[in-house]
């Protein structure tokens, strides 16, 4: 493969290890304004990036992501969900906004956090950074509010590291369910899915083991151990205080 | 510039004027194929596509969608947030899935959809293709179900076109709102988010009449035009109706 874009996203794989080295201030003006570049629903423009690069700012996040990892990046970036600007926009026409009550604001939220997401990790990749995206921005979302100074109708989505990634600690690139259960032709085929998990599972043990990882669960284990439980269990009043209502 | 996946990045448009020319098959396979290892929430692969080429098929969505245009793309892809294969994966570990119920699961399904969106789209554009984000997917989500027949516990996010462009006919870039009021340094400052609104809105507004479209409005009329309302009364009670309860 000699496309330069797709050799990049086809060997993209979390950061976790950084040298401890400054992100440089110009790199980080390119990579915010590739971000930007990203659509968004209606151009509503209702994300916005808060930077963290205060040590003890970004300590305090990995505590509150539950994950102490995070400390060792040079930045961390939230991605905010940002329907204080469309209010502002709202005002300016005179009218009133109400997307945010409803379970469609939720959705563009999210999406369009998730789209940054990518289009962050992928500028970042070309300037030679490592990052990894941080779902624990949701673990305690109302301090996270407190700490980035959100106001009603934002909401911190999701996040990520930026560092200088150490080449000597990179991670593999992880294999994925069988292609043939991830992207189907005109409808979805409920088999195919269930195949592919069970093939999946024995991989992923399988990959894990070729690591000396003999501790890591399957695909199975892992996924059931997160999700048989609530285990972000203040996402959804947080929101509510946020003004997000998921109504309609 | 000369790095490609930033001048990618930042050239970036949604592109609605096709050529009619075939996607062909082994340029798709490597765009799912980068799609794919895209990073999902908990390694959870929580994301399946479903790619539609079926002509009439197309038309259909383009109707469902309320955006005739679709209907000129060779295929459309529907990002499905699927938590149909993470039960699966439950069952095989023996316990009970209940990630669904909660509004963090629409979350993460929502995020990790947007992130495959995004990484779809530049690999699409790395091999010279053109993409729009369609968020029309959910104006009609119910019916859109039953013609992708997606299961229960499974929710059609987001879609994308996917075409050959007709470079005569390509979208300009279209401007953002001030970079200052987009990526703030530690703390939100809601004072530069109201600037860059009352000042892209005369951006905006002069970007479209210098292309001779004095019909368009400014960001503040445009946003509040589709904000000011409940747009898609229907996603709420489609997501109950799959399982999603936003509780917790």
């Amino acid at each position: 493969m000699t496309n330069p874009v797709l050799e990049q996203l086809t060997e993209r794989r979390s950061v976790r290890a950084f040298t401890g080295e400054t992100v440089k201030e110009a790199d980080l003006a390119e990579i915010i304004k590739a971000t930007q570049q990203a659509p968004t629903s209606i151009n509503g423009q209702q994300i916005t990036l808060v930077v963290v690069r205060d040590k003890e700012r970004i300590a305090r996040i990995a505590e509150l992501a539950g994950q102490p990892g995070i400390a060792a990046a040079d930045a961390f970036v939230a991605f905010v969900a940002d329907f204080n600007r469309t209010a502002e926009a709202a005002k300016l026409a005179g009218t009133e906004q109400v997307v945010e009550r409803s379970a469609e604001g939720i959705l563009v939220g999210a999406v369009d956090a998730g789209i940054a997401l990518a289009t962050f990790q992928a500028a970042a990749a070309a300037l030679g950074y490592g990052t990894t995206p941080i779902g624990g921005i949701r673990r305690n979302p109302a301090e996270i509010i407190a700490l980035l100074e959100l106001p009603p109708r934002t909401f911190p989505i999701v996040g990520s590291t930026l560092g200088v990634p150490d080449r000597a600690r990179l991670n593999k690139v992880k294999p994925r369910v069988p292609v043939e259960s991830f992207a189907m032709a005109e409808r979805y085929d409920a088999e195919k899915v269930a195949e592919g998990v069970a093939s999946y599972d024995q991989v992923l043990r399988a990959w894990w083991d070729g690591q000396g990882l003999t501790q890591m669960g399957g695909y199975a284990q892992e996924t059931a151990g997160v999700y048989s439980r609530i285990y972000y269990p203040e996402v959804a009043a947080t929101l509510r205080a946020q003004g997000f209502e998921f109504t309609d």
